[in-house]
């Protein structure tokens, strides 16, 4: 359940009075997500999400909307925010700040086919290549110097097998050098729960609040990390071939990214495996209704360590 | 049939390569509307139209595309243009500008029931209430200069009868003074052609290429001259009333445009008179592929002047 914040019916309506959104309908709530809270507000003009942030300040808000506006504008499959009457994205409501954005059709999906994949590829691709002309920057709080300095408050709480194996990646991460790579925005974290699928066809891309600035061929492991994964915690080659082939259908990896790749997969697993350590044995107060399995990550690092097929 | 500019499937996928929408799919010609190419586009990321513009010129164009992105970002249910990877809504495909805007759901409406007249009445409200943070200005071109003008080339072609009921409405409105009334933007053509409904529900105003800064309540006018015309010509009052109060559910006129509506409902059948005299008498050469019957609007300009009801 994800409604930390609620909302009634009343302040929601005079909230609401600063869009040209017509009359409400219905306000209700969505039992998904962990961060934020989430609400469908259908209107006489439409269906939208209501979506106010628990952490998120006001001002950290408009470099994710703007993204989202600039992407949805482009033809990438995502939300878009509504403005209100004074054209802003986001506003204060019930004391969050809180924005609408477009209602998308489609679900997700816990088991894709390989078409399913090679349509995220593309999508994804066509994210890397439309955040070119976005012009504001926002650099990734979870990148090598964040989970460098997690890790050392965890240690601590794991066993020798899993501290050896997560300190053998952090010294191979610390000897890579990636900067040469092709950098753009990023979504950071295009899991199977963040896309919403019709049939093949991408319905859209959705929680865009870890975007920000990083090497391109970074998302593309954490998305095949996800998209590629059997319930073994494995890859399946199929999938990842289809992720990848749909990928490069609109941006073709250079030579540089196919050498990096098998590292980088790393890099992506490892930046999971430390949130969900952290999550595990440091929950941050109240926020955290249920902790997803570190060991998936873990399991996914130490099979891209012995891997000699990449896929590329 | 408009399909007046051929363009082939090889020409558009080297065009739409300028945007970040995947594989073309389908290109498919649409046989409605009179005066611009239109075509459906599917591509791997969804489905948009494609509008080659016969008379507008390149550098007219960005008042009325960025006019529908402004009203789609604040939640008017309209197409949305998609911009190019030069951020660019606009550009030349076969010798002519083209743009792409998504595709919407639904479907025009020849005989609207009071419910859906309610819903444009109020869409048409949002509008208008939305265009006032929109930065750019066009005059209206077809305002009473305008029919002033065409009319004293067209009073040849006409019998007595309407000639001199045409000059009875010429005389009428140069009598009026609307300035003092609300202004903004309009779309200036909101027939049961220009709207795309599902149900009750609006998918969206389309055809956003007469849109100008105008007298609100003149729009008014304009879309209930159709929206509640009956097939003998006259207005249905449940239709004129439905659309009314939705209109004022979001917009409530002030008691200036009470007092001036009977003359505007004149004069924008006036308007539509005077301009399919025009089509009719003086054809562009070429252009047109059917002509409407200038009758009806003047029927409904005369049975204006004997009624005296208007529904406020």
């Amino acid at each position: 359940m994800s409604v930390y914040t609620v909302v009634s019916d009343e302040a929601f309506k005079a909230w609401v009075e600063q869009y040209h959104l017509g009359e409400l309908v219905e306000l209700r709530g969505i039992a998904a997500g962990i961060t934020n809270t989430n609400y469908f507000v259908t209107t006489t003009h439409g269906r939208y999400v209501l979506t106010l942030f628990e952490d998120l300040q006001l001002e950290e808000l408009p470099y994710y909307l703007k993204l989202m506006s600039h992407l949805a504008r482009h033809g990438v499959a995502c939300p878009a925010p509504v403005a209100d009457r004074s054209d802003r994205l986001v506003s204060l409501l019930a004391g969050k700040p809180a924005c609408l954005v477009t209602c998308l059709d489609g679900s997700d999906v816990t088991h894709p086919d390989a078409a399913q994949c090679r349509s995220v590829g593309e999508m994804l691709a066509s994210l890397h290549v439309a955040g070119d002309t976005y012009p504001a920057r926002m650099d990734n709080p979870r990148g090598p110097v964040w989970w460098n300095r997690v890790s050392a408050t965890l240690f601590g709480y794991l066993g020798e097998a899993e501290a050896d194996s997560l300190r053998h990646e952090l010294h191979f991460q610390n000897s890579q050098r990636f900067l040469h790579l092709p950098h753009g925005v990023i979504h950071a974290d295009l899991f199977r729960d963040n896309v919403l699928l019709k049939g093949e066809a991408i319905a859209g891309f959705i929680d865009f609040y870890y975007a920000c600035n990083d090497i391109l061929l970074y998302d593309v492991a954490i998305a095949v990390n996800d998209w590629a994964r059997k319930d073994d915690g494995t890859l399946d080659d199929a999938l990842a071939t289809a992720f990848l082939a749909g990928y490069q259908a609109v941006r073709p990896l250079n030579n540089d990214e196919k050498a990096a790749w098998p590292a980088m997969l790393r890099a992506g697993a490892l930046r999971f495996w430390v949130s969900r350590l952290q999550d595990f044995h440091e929950p941050t107060a109240g926020a955290m209704t249920f902790t997803k399995d570190p060991g998936v990550f873990r399991k996914l690092a130490e099979d891209h360590r012995q891997r000699s097929n990449f896929w590329l």
